[in-house]
């Protein structure tokens, strides 16, 4: 539903105002301003107060907008409010129904609500809301609009005018040959520029299609977009049949944005706000699998005990090992996963940039390990401490480089993740060797 | 520089071209695919090779797209490739300048080379020009456009289609009462769709306005966008003066995007086939930092050299105490830096973010240390030492949990970027309190 000019009060100071209704928990109070906030604040609102409050907030809104309201919250948090909706709200949710805005949150819906939305449908949206529930909530065929209009090459812009004025409501205009593959876009604020007895191809420019089942995610992160797109052209077999909206990928990216990309903890999504034990199943299994890790590398400390028993430096040190071999690691991942997100990274050049990696790795192993080598020797008064650390410092270093590059990209050829289970998988190896050599050292030299 | 439609060619395998390129190093054979790929392919390109081929590359592209080119490529990399431009190539791409585009870039170009280029500009351009200049390249008046129609309230749909054919290309159209203060946008696709004798009111949609001192990137993380909206007002003292496309705000999501956001090895921008010497600088500084708080962690263990001498096994079992603490801390953290971002966290509802944290805490840290506890006990055949892992874990839980919802915080109340300084903050915490607790117990049971 669209919010008409006079409907929105645009100047209220939400930090003050998530204040007040904590204070006296009475939204209804706020009844007016709640009501007036344009979709985003309202938005902004419910995932800034707790859960229990929500449910007094969401009465306080335009039953017309709360399609949209659903659409613009994080996925978790309107799960939850939907989950928490009496059932009698189902109905009213139902009736206010606008077919392009359930899509994309059909995964956020009960089967039942979906199954009599789209009983109300007329047959038309009914079938293309079906055909668009065929395609995940990570694909362009799930949010792309059939309502575009086709012109072919060499035609006048008067009569593209003409065209557009015939239609309903067109969210783009494509140029297209008598086959109805893509020849180039029309931005339709071009039209106006130029002279009505031109021909389109003036005004058309050349344009990337994405297909239905292309994910948006991975268009949201290799695609760049000219100033002025709005639209992309959607294909079927070279043939243009639909348009996604710049907003829907801008929205993806935002999303993917907030979420911490490359982490030994990555936490997807969370409600801020939501149910504790949700938010504990997500994060204890990350937990565990960093834990399993750890007794990993303690295991293998376990071999050294009888140098750390005589020289109990080693002990102290391991965090000096550990820490530099991993952020070495972290920071060649950050690199190679960026790399291969946007394309720049293939087996073409991989082996250029794991050159350029040990490269690094050696000018800064030796630089930091020689700076860590002196302030050990001096502090424990033992050159040989000092040589064991540089030692195990440049090797690590190579460790890590190696596997920050390579760790991401064998995991993206495994169809895995790479930004999700990287860092996981390097902190093993850089702890595993770090540990190993240094103490592996120590023990041939101080036993 | 707009390419037409019939200068690009779409379906290249860019894989197969890199690869190609890197075996025989001559581009000029592939001059013509080179330049007919679309610019994003010439980007991509680019970036996927080596420095030492680059320039080459650069020679089979178009003048005319230098500069969107300059201005599409990473920061980095397009300020490796000007500066290795020959200097009568400066000349050469002063003469194609297009002041719009320079703006883009201002901040990755040669003083000299700005300045030539303003000589260049009519009066007007270069005054806007040097106006955008005074706004930094994370401010919304580096890419404002001036070219925008303001429609006055209840004027007929006509009346502007009508001025909008007589202006020069025009970006976004938006309604203002008689003071120029913004009253809502007009989708100029709309105009198409209502009477031409309906006022412009009915198809007018509010929209809060940015300034021109407004960040980029703070707008990239905190607004969202309605389908179909392509321009936002920018306004000076609430009168609508400019606007800004939102693929500069799109291009800045994806830029951020791909840096990585939360950790502690954070690498920005680099260029993936750059120079050594800068990545090493850049990445030397973190480690260096990492290092000290490394050194802190093993002065902290240094205390208690003599349980370790005594007990090898706490030496064996301190990855498992820091893991699972830095682990914990850094999801917390991964919450609490995406809901500043958002804006979801203020003063106003921190506290509750602070006890939902630490009630996740108890219940993770009290069923994993359980875990920890009888693996312990089993392996090392002491029960004792299981309780006082399970004491270390749980109450570095608490810690991580309090120091992820306030360090980014403070952080940020500080102007510091929290996600980019909370990780090593969290980290040394929670190694520091991990350790202490655990050796402390240690050393209180067993000696």
């Amino acid at each position: 539903m669209m919010m008409k000019v006079e409907d929105v009060v645009l100047d209220v100071n939400m930090e003050e105002l998530v204040a007040k209704i904590l204070l006296n928990k009475q939204p209804e109070e706020y009844f007016d301003t709640i009501k007036k906030l344009t979709i985003f604040q309202q938005v902004q609102l419910i995932e800034s107060l707790p859960a229990e409050i929500r449910l007094n907030i969401w009465h306080c809104i335009d039953p017309l907008n709360w399609w949209s309201l659903i659409g613009y919250l994080q996925a978790e948090t309107s799960k939850n409010l939907i989950r928490s909706l009496p059932v009698e709200e189902h109905s009213k949710l139902q009736k206010v129904a606008i077919a392009a805005e359930v899509l994309l949150l059909a995964d956020k819906l009960p089967k039942s609500l979906i199954d009599a939305i789209m009983l109300d449908q007329d047959e038309k949206s009914s079938l293309e809301f079906q055909q668009a529930l065929t395609y995940s909530d990570d694909q362009v065929g799930r949010f792309a609009h059939r309502n575009i209009l086709r012109v072919r090459k060499g035609i006048s812009i008067a009569s593209v005018i003409d065209r557009l004025k015939r239609k309903d409501f067109i969210s783009a205009v494509f140029m297209v040959d008598s086959e109805r593959n893509l020849l180039g876009y029309i931005p339709i604020a071009a039209l106006f520029n130029n002279d009505e007895n031109d021909i389109v191809d003036d005004v058309a420019r050349p344009v990337q299609s994405v297909e239905h089942d292309s994910r948006v995610s991975v268009i949201a992160t290799t695609r760049q977009f000219e100033e002025g797109m709005d639209y992309l052209p959607v294909v079927e077999n070279g043939k243009v049949t639909a348009a996604i909206s710049i907003s829907v990928i801008l929205h993806e990216v935002q999303a993917s944005l907030t979420n911490n990309t490359i982490s030994e903890a990555p936490v997807q999504d969370e409600d801020l706000f939501g149910p504790v034990n949700v938010a504990m199943r997500g994060r204890g299994l990350w937990l565990c699998i960093n834990l399993a890790t750890a007794f990993l590398a303690s295991w293998v400390i376990g071999f050294f005990e009888g140098a750390i028993q005589q020289v109990v430096a080693l002990a102290i040190l391991m965090p000096v090992v550990a820490s530099m071999g991993g952020i070495a690691g972290s920071q060649t991942l950050a690199v190679t996963v960026r790399g291969l997100a946007l394309k720049r990274i293939t087996t073409a050049n991989i082996k250029l940039l794991y050159r350029k990696e040990m490269k690094i790795a050696l000018l800064n192993g030796v630089l930091i390990g020689a700076i860590i080598a002196m302030v050990v020797a001096y502090w424990f008064d033992s050159v040989q401490l000092g040589l064991i650390i540089l030692c195990a410092i440049v090797v690590n270093s190579f460790a890590a480089a190696a596997s920050g590059t390579y760790i991401p990209f064998v995991l993206e050829k495994m169809n895995v993740d790479p930004a999700v289970a990287s860092a996981v998988v390097l902190t093993t190896v850089t702890d595993v060797i770090g540990f190993t050599i240094f103490l592996g050292l120590g023990t041939i030299i101080f036993l």
